[in-house]
């Protein structure tokens, strides 16, 4: 059993903000400024680093490590690599985000790669990202449903048991998979989607929730709590994305316990 | 005679929330948050890919590709060489931006270079950018006239002769020409210039419309009114900049018929 | 003695408004939007270029060049060699942003390096940062105080003596050290640090003053000055840091002789 609670989830945000945990993210052009942003905003350190001479010593320094690699080439592939080994040796927690996994096949065996290389501590993915990287480890592509999330929830079931990752399907509900249990977060809004970069600011939150909270699963489903949460406090009465996305920010830094109490909507089965 | 009308932009607008056309950018790092918003905010699908590996596979996935390389390198140049020749090969509208094309000889001869290897189907610039990639194919330099804004529609006129591509001066006033047809939008605000990347976001957008109205002129045409349309929807009341670029995203999410209708200053001859 | 006044600091801002100086920016991936926003607010004209193919060109047209590593790799820093190479050939004010110094040896020598190849005009970064660069340049590390801030200016003075840059460390309170004057700037807001590339910010700003007012050490105090100013501005009744950020570039564009008499706050020693 996943154990998600508003006070679970306040301890965490109060240790972030006490601690401010060095994030080191190797992220995608399109997000390097709101995720920084999001992290600075709950009370994380954030730090964007991918040069080859120096990735594996801001590795040593974080508290945890993000990849996402919305926008990559090669060259920060090979960084990722480095830093993904460096933090497997050092036990600090990895967050892997497998932007746009299924649109290219360079993508896919990129995300795949990595992942079979260097198993993290946390995938986060939609439902199609999600699906592509676990297809390739199914040995029949056994869709027996037809509902997307299903499929998605059983890939992410496989990834988990073929690597031991902590696997989040993120969407209007989000899935966090660990084992046999499943928890489910049905906090959000139907704009959020429309806001640029939302499911990599929650990959992120999720390595400043894992550099404080040591159960992963437990860690993964209260970050997306807390995205979901602060997306409902930026979309009260929000004209649009543009005002979605600074509210956001100033949800994050506003968050308290009451919000939580009064907005959680968690469920799971174990 | 380009044919630009509330009925024809909400149209199109409608078609472009209903299709959510997948549109590729390559564009410059300044920008590419700011664009991906503004297209989703519309109700488009942007995706940001630069990688040698990929840049083809993702053309073929696209409605069309918008190339901006306000911040260029020679591994980017290259990749969007080798994703406009693909975008060519497959008849997806491409939109050239040639951001500061004539500040520097290395700009002005990439982009030169790639009209000519592969003549797009919409250039958008503002003049002197227009006029820097229409110098070079001037037998004389023909400057027959002090105002700024007349020699771009000239240089506009002629780089439309030489490639087949539609060409648009943004400015102040905005410009579309094609053939004998020059189509005049007088929407937007003063302040607009002084948000970055405005111009970056009217060329995606132009990609936008040319993904859903095949007459590409008029696709352009139609862009541009939305810019325009969605900046004044923005300025109105906006304390400076910043606000209007939150606002502005609100604006085209937004969008209705009645800010078309209200709004529009279109006109033009042929 | 360095001179800061309302009367001062508002010449240079109109100047700036007037002239629209071009500042060429080698920044990095997080703060290219936010920077390019901030410049174009406060009314100068910025340039984002880092091809070697024409980082000479653009530096021989810009009235500043303004070095930010944040997200350094080879071939930038390659590129930001030679513009600093460039501009100091040229009398182009240069302004370098240590941005991580002493976070990795990588960062801490490739700053190294660079201040002594081409020793800037300005240096502006947080204590720690231009503790990195001192220590460096120290004969013993004689730390002679507990307070880090106090560290802080003994470095940036070490640092003066060596080069002969301007050297701002910047802070709750911002200090601007040349031989032995001190300018103590007191503006500015605690929300301020939970915005990511403010501090970045205020190096393109140096930058801008730099380009206007030829007294470096005055210039950088005006600039920093501003950026309080602003950021108070910014700040009053302000949710959280997202809306901070959008509201600073508004506060930039809004910047009146009367808000600056009314919040000023310097002091100084020579």
């Amino acid at each position: 059993m996943i154990n998600v609670t508003p006070d679970g989830i306040m301890a965490s945000v109060r240790k972030i903000r006490e601690m401010s945990p060095l994030i080191h993210n190797i992220t995608n052009y399109v997000v390097m400024n709101t995720t920084a942003n999001a992290l600075l905003a709950l009370g994380a350190s954030p730090v964007m680093a991918h040069a080859k001479e120096e990735v594996r010593d801001m590795v040593s320094i974080a508290r945890a490590l993000v990849i996402n690699l919305g926008t990559l080439s090669q060259p920060w592939v090979e960084s990722a690599f480095m830093a993904a080994e460096e933090a497997t040796a050092r036990n600090v927690p990895v967050v892997i985000d497998p932007v746009g996994a299924g649109a290219t096949p360079y993508r896919t065996k990129v995300f795949r790669d990595m992942i079979l290389a260097f198993p993290p501590t946390v995938i986060r993915g939609n439902a199609s990202e999600i699906m592509a990287l676990s297809m390739e480890s199914a040995t029949t592509k056994g869709v027996d449903s037809t509902d997307p999330s299903h499929q998605a929830i059983e890939g992410a079931s496989r990834l988990n048991k073929e690597l031991g990752s902590v696997v989040c399907v993120s969407g209007e509900i989000d899935y966090v998979v660990h084992g046999a249990d499943v928890a489910t977060i049905r906090n959000g809004h139907p704009m959020m989607p429309r806001v640029t970069g939302l499911g990599c600011t929650a990959s992120a939150l999720c390595g400043a929730f894992a550099a404080v909270q040591p159960d992963a699963p437990r860690a993964v489903a209260e970050a997306m709590a807390v995205m979901g949460i602060a997306g409902e406090m930026a979309a009260e009465d929000a004209p649009g994305p543009g005002t979605l996305q600074v509210r956001f920010i100033d949800a994050l830094h506003r968050l308290e316990y009451s919000h939580i109490t009064k907005l959680l909507k968690v469920g799971g089965k174990s």
